[in-house]
């Protein structure tokens, strides 16, 4: 299987080396991690971001710390260890569940050393799993396009890519298996407002990779559809209700309509996490509203002691208000096909396919 | 007749006052233009812009330069003035057919102090029809909505406000009218990337009437379709076809599809000029393709000397690609109506409406 040009998380055995997300998208600066503490610093300021990514970090901090000490553990030592990293990002599902895991592994060990080795295996294997879970999905969402049309343009939403994983992605991961498979894929990349984690994420990992790759406005996709042939629309997912509704971020629900309108296929990658077979619909999955300044001010430009680089007033005038919705919920009728690492199915196959996991 | 609270051009009889567009959002400066020199440089340095304004504009110039002038006058001198004002912006087609106008009425004048008031007559006759046609349009638009209805919600795209006109603006104008109705109203300013003219300008406009205004990304209107009721989508043109097909700002396209799936009203306004009767479809009109660094590096914050305020690699990595088509267009299928000076009417009205003028 191949990996991407970068691996944002990888292990050297005495030291964790983290691509720095907050120098992106101009500089690709690596973090050299060899403590727990170091470990915590990188999860809490969000050099490292994407549910995964957080969960594999933390078991290896946890690993560094066990490196730390020798002889025999006391049983306190190992909460106070776990707690320290579950402080980091008290938030954060898949770290919370991994350190529960990690916990259960500790078994009957008592030394050190024993316990690092354990916690090192387990944050390699989350690693592995999470990578073969994205690659079959890529494979997967691969076998949709014709075998024999080698030109293929694709338009993405938001980042679901290498960075929030372990290396891999999902819907950029679909992107990375078409290249693998000989194809010339061209991206267009929505920049995805107010974050622009299209412009500044996947315009990264796509000049990276050498993918070609084109950002454009979230408003220039119907322009697109009418101008170029669009083979396709790839997005991610938060969670996916059980009737196929899906919520993702802001702007995927306009163009999922726009698709629609032209008859380009839209296709929404999620692993089976995602699926909420609780909820009945898209109506129960409830929306965050983050900061106006977000939209009014672009706060993804403040320094890191939390300075705007813009003067205020430049962007919109001083006391403008505004509407800052974190996701919509892109309505099943829009979405031709869920790609997971399961397979691909439609909407109506959710429950079928789920249950059966 | 109401006038908004700021008027962008003010004729003061010794000199012009202008608002400074490149001061906005921050701050509301205007400019005191005491020669054709001045009002060269105004025009030229981009501190006055739209069609109808910088047509004004120009022939207050005009103005200006015969008032610093006395006695008779030599033809030769007319012609110079006149080509000295048309060369700041040799591409504004209004421009240059108000100077040819401009020359027109000289007539067989021989002292300057009758042609300055010949001049002076003509541009605030300008200034009078281009206000008139705007709250006839405004006037007209506001009909469409229910005498008894209290609170309108309207989404704006771009910027069709007083500051591109004498002080009314066509989609603002409407918005005008229906409050100058006692109605309250709300807008929701699509922020409008590239160049952000939605939450620079229209939410300037909005916020300096004290109409309550939210300004939200390009990507945010099919969630607000669906969480509020929205009760018409307003937006102008740069240019309508035979078929009703209309260019207008890039995004105006998908916000028309997603305005029409949810069943919300689209509604173009439009005064005469914008119909060009030559145009069968939206296809014969051309699409100007900008510069990427406007979507890549977000060139509207330039400095006045045209260094850029955010370090290169913020908003997206160094050498990434974009596309920025400056227009797109909406099929006409999507219109409701085209809310103009001369009445309301749907798509196939255009020909039979546009022809009887």
């Amino acid at each position: 299987m191949s990996q991407p040009e970068f691996l944002p998380i990888q292990w050297k055995s005495t030291f964790l080396s983290l691509l720095d997300q907050r120098a992106l998208p101009g500089k690709k600066e690596f973090l050299q991690i060899h403590t727990v503490e170091d470990t915590i610093d990188a999860i809490r300021d969000m050099a490292v971001r994407g549910a995964p990514a957080i969960a594999i970090t933390g078991i290896f901090g946890l690993t560094l710390g066990a490196k730390k000490k020798s002889g025999n553990i006391i049983p306190e030592e190992i909460d106070s260890l776990i707690n320290q990293v579950f402080e980091s990002r008290p938030t954060a599902v898949n770290l919370s569940f991994a350190l529960q895991e990690a916990k259960k592994r500790v078994g009957e060990e008592t030394d050190w050393e024993s316990i690092a080795k354990i916690w090192e295996s387990f944050a390699l294997e989350m690693m592995v799993d999470d990578l073969k879970a994205n690659q079959a999905l890529g494979q997967n969402g691969a076998e949709l396009f014709p075998k024999d049309q080698n030109q293929i343009h694709i338009i993405t939403h938001c980042n679901t890519g290498a960075l929030a994983t372990a290396g891999h992605g999902t819907a950029l991961g679909v992107i990375r298996s078409l290249r693998d498979q000989g194809k010339k894929v061209v991206v267009y990349a929505d920049e995805t407002r107010p974050f622009l984690q299209g412009s500044r994420l996947t315009a990264f990992e796509m000049l990276e990779e050498g993918i070609e790759c084109y950002i454009i406005t979230d408003g220039m996709s119907g322009w697109l559809m009418n101008h170029r042939k669009i083979d396709a629309v790839l997005v991610g997912c938060d969670r996916v209700a059980a009737n196929g509704d899906t919520a993702n971020k802001i702007g995927t629900y306009n163009l999922a309509i726009v698709a629609h309108e032209h008859n380009v296929p839209f296709y929404v990658c999620a692993t089976k996490d995602s699926f909420d077979l609780n909820l009945k619909t898209g109506d129960e999955i409830p929306i965050e509203m983050r900061k106006e300044s977000e939209v009014t001010q672009f706060d993804f430009l403040k320094t890191a002691d939390g300075k705007y680089l813009l003067p205020e007033g430049k962007t919109s005038p001083i006391g403008a208000r505004a509407l800052n919705p974190s996701f919509d919920i892109t309505k099943a009728k829009f979405i031709k096909n869920f790609i997971t690492e399961m397979g691909c199915f439609v909407p109506g196959e959710i429950l079928v396919r789920l249950k059966s996991v």
